[in-house]
């Protein structure tokens, strides 16, 4: 990261419109400014039978052992194991049985289903297959090393530990030891709420594609869509809908190009701070930031396969980080061989499409042409530095896996 | 795969209460019965807009081109490319500006925005960066070939073309490919509606860990938990619970094991089938499974990590597999070695408990002693197949990743 703060200012309120972008910010720079507004969000506290996938914001003590006393870990009988030292099929030995609710009797065995308190005295449990009840006497077949069938006090967990890290993402398993310590309710990071402005598409026959895959973007990397404003072509509409309060991160979708109509940055520009217009990334160069108050706002371009691009280097990365998470990109990645040649502009980050074949990455269509149709053929991305002319084929490159 | 048909009737009805399992099925058997009981679930036509992680259930076509016709690829001048030939800073050439609803007239351009249809004659948007507007002339300053800026019709998705696969789960960008082609209702595979009915804990101060835990993997593996059964221990109670219509699955979790009260494979053999109770993996060797009507039925240990375990190998891959998805465990898998030995006992699969300590794979307790705590300091796990021991320091293993 080598950010040049001076040289931002510059670019603040360039009109690029009908020129063209003089100098666009680096990847690095952009995302070095984003890193640097807003905080992790405060803390809620909600039920922890609602808590998977969020963010675990404080730590969380065990206030007794589990388990609470030494248990039965299986189903037996609950018996001392120096007592059935010798026994075999050919020689059994006789116990007597008694209730587990009290101190175990010498020579004496009680039945215990597993979880239950062992009686006092005993220190194993004894499987059914080592032992058959008859009436009130049970002959054990097999020896039982001490300790085996039960569950040591505190052995899961113990009591004034805190059994799960700050700052993981609760997992289906951890409400199981959340209900297990009998804790009902946790301290997760609270959920950005984000604001969609929807100001193109300006062409004919786009739908709302961006809007569709955005709010379904948003829920993957833990935010929550407060509202989506539709229509925000205007350079006034855009602005209101930009400094309204009630959010903690506004997207604005569309309006960032070079055309006479793209209105995005001089909307942010009239109502807030636009710290720069132009990214050198491909697609999506013509990715904006700034702020509306204290509320940071990430101009997305409007072509679809652009404005993923741009959400999931920049706006992904804020929400993602206010919320606790990790900013890097959230795919699963893979390192690959590339087959045909990757093709790349030095001076711009591309995101390149990629499909696997056998053990391979295979371009899919190019960076200048590829859209959604490109992207429903792929199966992840390579990125491609901004120092590189692409990668010759049998480079080791990562793919970013789309599922 | 080698499913001896003929060993499970012999297992059905067997009571292991008091005398521990004289058999088990293997894992093998148990999934290959599990895979033979129902099918893909029907097609449901819902929103576009809700359909992110659901499963495409039929062919979706484009029915026209997108684009429609030749657009704009970015901002720009659309141009005739051969009449730009031999302009530049030097040899700056003069076009008229016409407006780009008519056919482009001869040394003319016209102002196109990004996703416009392109005026007749146009082949290549010239960007404003090699382009000065004077008034109602252009002055060229550097020459564009034919197509740069142009998507040609039908570039992204080709009408009468199926973009995206059937089987798949869409992802958010495909949300964005639906709204393209203005598709607002898409087919998808019914979620599976799954039963808990919560028969344990038997032991004290385990609080709900199975339930919690339950409802956050079936909402992970696709399905929607249709109801939840607590307290449902006496057979009696159990057997109700499982009898009842409207599930396409149901879950158990909690006596199945081989203590007195544990009433569960009892209580579905009495209103159904129990096809086979006890199978050879560590943690969750008490599980069984079998019909209530036509409905899957799988009785899960309710120890959690145990329950876990089934679940994961068992419950999840048959709501995996009804809802369509790939029936395979869900986790991330990396190939790692393994650090300290992992001990396992020959003749069962063994669910490891690991982290990961640089490069390399720790076990976290023992099969027989691990729970919820040593889950909580777990990264993932590696499955020990039934022939081995266990796996020697150096050795290479899969581990699938608990995130």
């Amino acid at each position: 990261m080598s950010l040049d703060q001076t040289r931002l200012p510059q670019r603040r309120r360039e009109d690029v419109r009908l020129r063209g972008f003089s100098s666009r910010a680096s990847v690095e720079e952009a995302t070095a400014w984003l890193d640097a507004q807003g905080e992790r969000l405060s803390t809620e506290v909600i039920a922890a039978s609602e808590a998977a996938g969020r963010i675990l914001a404080g730590p969380i003590q065990a206030v007794g052992n589990v388990p609470a006393a030494g248990s039965a870990g299986e189903d037996g009988y609950a018996i001392r194991s120096r007592e059935t030292i010798g026994a075999g099929m050919y020689n059994p030995l006789r116990f007597a049985l008694q209730a587990a609710d009290s101190a175990l009797r010498p020579a004496t065995a009680a039945l215990v289903a597993a979880g239950a308190p062992l009686p006092m005295g005993a220190d194993a449990v004894l499987p059914f297959s080592a032992g058959q009840a008859d009436g009130a006497y049970l002959e054990v077949t097999g020896a039982v090393a001490e300790g085996v069938g039960v569950e040591d006090e505190g052995q899961e967990v113990r009591a004034g530990t805190t059994p799960i890290a700050t700052g993981r993402a609760l997992r289906a398993e951890d409400l199981g030891l959340l209900a297990s310590l009998g804790l009902e309710r946790v301290p997760v990071t609270r959920r950005p709420r984000v604001r969609l402005v929807i100001a193109g598409p300006k062409g004919v026959g786009r739908g709302d594609a961006d809007g569709a895959m955005l709010e379904a973007l948003v829920a993957r990397d833990g935010g929550i869509v407060e509202a989506v404003v539709r229509g925000a072509g205007a350079r006034e509409a855009i602005a209101a809908a930009v400094a309204g309060a009630g959010a903690d991160v506004i997207l604005v979708a569309g309006r960032t190009g070079t055309g006479p109509d793209d209105e995005a940055p001089l909307a942010l520009a009239g109502v807030g701070d636009l710290a720069f217009h132009g990214v050198a990334l491909r697609p999506g160069g013509s990715t904006g930031m700034g702020l509306a108050g204290a509320v940071p706002v990430v101009l997305l371009p409007g072509a679809p396969l652009a404005c993923l691009c741009a959400y999931e280097l920049f706006g992904g990365r804020l929400i993602r980080r206010l919320g606790g998470r990790d900013p890097r990109l959230p795919h699963t990645v893979q390192e690959v061989e590339v087959g045909s040649k990757i093709v790349s502009a030095v001076g711009l980050v591309e995101v390149c499409l990629v499909r696997r074949v056998g053990a391979r990455a295979e371009p899919v269509g190019s960076a200048e042409q590829a859209g959604l149709g490109s992207l429903a053929r792929a199966d992840g991305f390579v990125l491609v530095p901004a120092s590189l002319e692409g990668h010759a084929p049998g480079a080791r490159v990562t793919v970013y896996l789309y599922e």
